[in-house]
């Protein structure tokens, strides 16, 4: 029997991705054990972010600005955009700082499966953005999945008489990768991409 | 560059147990972008439990009531005491209503290595009840590990002259178990604890 307050917290904890009911328990126990090194510190992080995270209106980000910290940053530049599918995504772009333009996120991908067209997706304000904007090169780097490849398509047919140049990011080999255990697909991709060494 | 609010909270995340830096990411995403589902109702459910769940002064359990549920129960047997490691391990005991006497929690076990004595468990606390309750039998369900069999017959040796009977939790093969994949240490037990059919 134990406590409803202790009760909604593991059941509310379950519900996060990859904590089932089990680590939950587990997770409520040490939150509740050591109270003012997690449990204080969680629920001021979580206060913190309920009262000024928000999404950003131009791109489609996360952040307490709005618009957010990469589409206010004056030293990106203005002419690359990178259109993703998730903020997620967006956070692998920009970590090390290996992408120095501006982002979009659309928020998915097409699917006829779950009934996602473009009016679902923020493809409408990509646009917006392309046709106003000083954007000279679209790079699209939704994920090598089949959905992320008919998103890109799409988007790219989209921005086709708008007289940016689209981009996609390079299939290939993985860095550090062997070929022995790559798949036909990816070994296929990176044979016909060849290029001059 | 992530918002330093976001920042934060996955920090705070990824020190919870069974969660990393990478899942820690994931779960501050979900939560953001499931505000009213999962964020708001989190941050309610941690706040209620930082206002209400203390330890109680009986027993070490955790509850929203000080004496908690299980020590206010007035249905469960006061002569039934159930000596455990973990609050954990409470809720374990008390699952599916097996149990149906008093709790104590030691808060860990015994251990030269730590510097863990009967001191920085609740173990005097444990004297009392039995020296001023009605317990008439305290059954010693530490873990069946090295440390846990320590502090069990530490606490048995303790209660030898108060005239309450010690039992401990049967070892031996797990219901559903095979033997097949056994330890040593489990059929031996198991075999010299042999029971008529």
């Amino acid at each position: 029997m134990i406590g409803p307050e202790i009760e909604a917290l593991i059941k509310t904890l379950s519900r996060l991705p990859g904590i089932g009911p089990r680590s939950a328990r587990r997770v409520a126990l040490h939150l509740i054990q050591k109270r003012d090194q997690t449990l204080v510190p969680l629920t001021q992080a979580l206060s913190r972010v309920l009262e000024t995270v928000s999404v950003c209106d131009v791109c489609g980000n996360i952040d307490s600005r709005n618009p957010c910290g990469q589409c206010c940053d004056q030293k990106r530049d203005d002419h690359l955009l990178c259109v993703v599918e998730t903020v997620a995504d967006l956070w692998a772009m920009d970590r090390g700082g290996i992408f120095q333009g501006r982002f979009h996120v659309l928020g998915g991908t097409l699917s006829a499966i779950d009934g996602i067209g473009p009016e679902n997706l923020t493809i409408p304000a990509l646009l917006d953005r392309v046709h106003n904007g000083t954007v000279q090169e679209v790079i699209i780097a939704t994920n090598a999945t089949v959905d992320g490849q008919t998103t890109a398509h799409y988007v790219a047919d989209q921005l086709r008489n708008t007289g940016v140049s689209i981009t996609r990011l390079a299939h290939g080999v993985p860095v550090g990768g062997e070929l022995d255990y790559l798949d036909d697909g990816t070994l296929g991709t990176a044979l016909r991409a060849r290029r001059p060494l």
